[in-house]
């Protein structure tokens, strides 16, 4: 791929280079070769700059105006370097394989195109759309309904009658539609509640490793389109998350909960139940929130507070033995 | 059902109804329509009663007294709500269907009407109650014994010579008996310790999707009659749970630590090794546990304090900055 | 096996003992019989001591100086103990035999003495070495190449491309070389970046239940030597982790943070992305990084401070209240 090509597709501008140059792929800017591109967008890895041997540097508009580097100036180094691995690694696509050691049951409805990998279970009256991938050791469980060009990674399961709607990926062992934590106590036993309602997944979302969505208790679990969940998070029964949030891992949401759209939640965030949490709210990580928070505030602590609230007590906080002996000397010396 | 046998099922007083009206099902305030019976149990969906079009609605002797909504007066909703639905949801039943997509040891003894999913492995010397049903890509290894009418869903994994006594339910990915984390420094590497103990699980116990319980080190770790055990919770090797204990995700309890019964722990609290936590306790989520806590206790915070006292304490934190704000003022108006 | 020979075994010194006395086994103090030796440890253990009926006790030097009882005198007994226990229970050894129940892609390349479980799915181009076993339903995907001596338990995944050492074990439902979390923000849609990088684990590593290493987005993730993790852990992309660190359960580690050798991280301590973790540094349970630590230290808290300063935060924030009555006290007096 030519320069030229590269500022292209990025949208960028080429400086000081020569648009004929070939390049092969992209990596970080202390890996990169003479026929690689890099990216700088991380401040903080400002100072590899100089010292990298990549055949280019994908750079924002205002950093090292005046280098003799070659480099391609665009808005946004990050997308740019999204944008172009992209390039460089297109998504798979199914071929129609299927698994002599995989089971489907003979009511499910599979596209002629889809990918059923070794070891994979397809339950009764499965539904599966044109270009979708199952990978190996897959459970995909009675009556659920799998939209177009999904990906599903090793060992991920899809509950009964659960949703998921085009372009899905779940990574391995993630878990969709396991039964909701739902119990009353009797007097002498916790009684379980049958939790009869799916979970429905909308299209470009994308469940981490291990990630466990529970089924609604009566109505449903519902993750809007182009919302990313990490590894290892905990959607409990009936929650609700928004269009586009995005949530690092360890994250855990209980039942009831509304997340709006764009939130962006840290890692290993706690929200208690039947909350409404604002759109675009952003959750510092480790965040305990127990009430609801307003749209587009920015939060942390537990219990969450505005961030701006919380970074002064935290810096109290963490100076509290020198306030103290402050105080004490004081009041000995009255 | 009719509104008589409702009543007379949850041991409710039907209000301004005509007692042969059938309802078909159960849902929640907003969703349910006028064939549906729905409940009133949690104060916050209070404003839902006068607008829903349920068909009866389960509330509390004192609530809405005077309402001329056709009501069924119980002494707690939310048990009626789980009584009318375990009527309409009854719990599946095994049928002895043993699919040949599994691979079952021939020593393994199974009762005749135990199910066995698709891609399952029953292991040698293993021994598995009647009604019992293995789901789909479950992995039952050898020695292990399961009891009667035990749910396993798919994927999850009883390690070598664990116990499950009867109507045990394993959400999907739940892990019983991997080796607990146990290793002695030699001065170079450490030295991992074989864990040899057991998993026993008594009866009545659920374990929550991609739940982990390790086998003890040396004797067993034990989850007693009742317990119930949200997904992703972390149980090191010789912990024991007491009976009816129950807790939120992503808890994590160290090893040796004996919880009491009747416990309730919230999400994402961490409790050390070696302790002894009474019976009854309650913990608030998030709460970092490092001493003895005594039984019939509320605790919250990290290290876990009296509830009220940590309540104060959160108070004066989220105070900090303003309460530092005005003594600065006193001191420099001195 | 006789007194004598496990004195020499654990490089100790028997007291109080006939050396040609028979031993069975090893357990805890409390369940020890005649033929059995027991450890004392942990010393909130103590008080078993005198009560156990253990045929003989290993113990430190300076406890317990002037017992009669049986004793074996050793440096380290927690270290004497796993010399024993893993005498007792020899690691197992491969057999060669493989399951009719498995898949093993044609391409694939096993060492003859390579034990496969029912269902596990070997797929093309893998590499395996010599004695290793591999669990029953484990997905090995194309590519990844897994050394000698290995123990891959149930479930457990290994990604595309990814490289296991010798003698590693993963526990059931570890997944090695799911994709990294990294999304470009286009303006509309969160767009996925291509994680193409691999997971390197080196030799003498254990990954725990259900604990995610994700694979790096363009160079490698990589696990040292002698690391062990426990379960429910998340490792993001091209994070390192040194040579024997070791951590607790539930723990966070955000993506390319390197964390130093020989490290002790407790459960669900949180670390922020892009840090470096000195050699040797301690984190006490639940703390919080959010900058990089120096090798050595000992931290708590969230944000991380050193440990003694966070024990005096700790202890001083639990007496807020009563700080306050008598800040207020005194104000009102004045």
């Amino acid at each position: 791929m030519r320069l030229s090509e590269v500022a292209a597709l990025v949208a960028g501008k080429l400086e000081n280079g020569n648009q004929f140059v070939e390049i092969a792929g992209i990596q970080d800017l202390q890996a990169a070769r003479e026929n690689e591109a890099a990216f700088l967008s991380n401040m903080r890895l400002k100072h590899q700059f100089n010292d990298s041997r990549a055949g280019v540097v994908l750079l924002g508009s205002a950093m090292f105006p005046d280098t003799d580097r070659t480099v391609i100036r665009v808005d946004d180094p990050y997308l740019a370097f999204a944008t172009l691995q992209r390039h460089f690694y297109p998504e798979g696509k199914s071929t129609g394989s299927r698994s002599e050691a995989a089971f489907v049951d003979p009511s499910a409805r599979l596209a002629d195109d889809v990918d059923i990998a070794p070891m994979a279970v397809i339950g009764p009256n499965v539904e599966i759309g044109s270009g979708s991938r199952i990978g190996s050791g897959c459970v995909i469980e009675a009556g659920a309904v799998i939209g177009c060009n999904c990906l599903l990674h090793a060992r991920a399961v899809v509950g009964g009658n659960c949703i998921l709607g085009d372009r899905v990926i779940l990574q391995p062992g993630a878990i969709i539609g396991a039964d909701g934590f739902g119990y009353a106590w009797s007097g002498k036993e916790h009684l379980k509640i049958p939790q009869v309602g799916r979970v429905v997944i909308e299209d470009d979302v994308e469940i981490g490793a291990n990630t466990c969505v529970d089924r609604g208790a009566i109505g449903d679990t519902l993750i809007e389109r182009g919302a990313k969940l990490d590894n290892l998070i905990q959607i409990a029964h009936n929650v609700r998350i928004g269009a586009c949030s995005i949530m690092a891992s360890q994250v855990g949401i209980s039942g009831s909960t509304l997340i709006g759209k764009g939130c962006q939640i840290g890692g290993q965030v706690g929200i208690a139940g039947h909350l409404n949490i604002g759109d675009g709210c952003k959750l510092a990580a480790k965040s305990g929130v127990m009430s609801d928070l307003k749209a587009g505030g920015t939060y942390g602590g537990a219990p969450a507070m505005p961030h701006r609230q919380w970074l002064k007590v935290l810096a109290l906080t963490a100076r509290l033995p020198e306030i103290w002996s402050s105080l004490s000397r004081e009041h000995n010396r009255d």
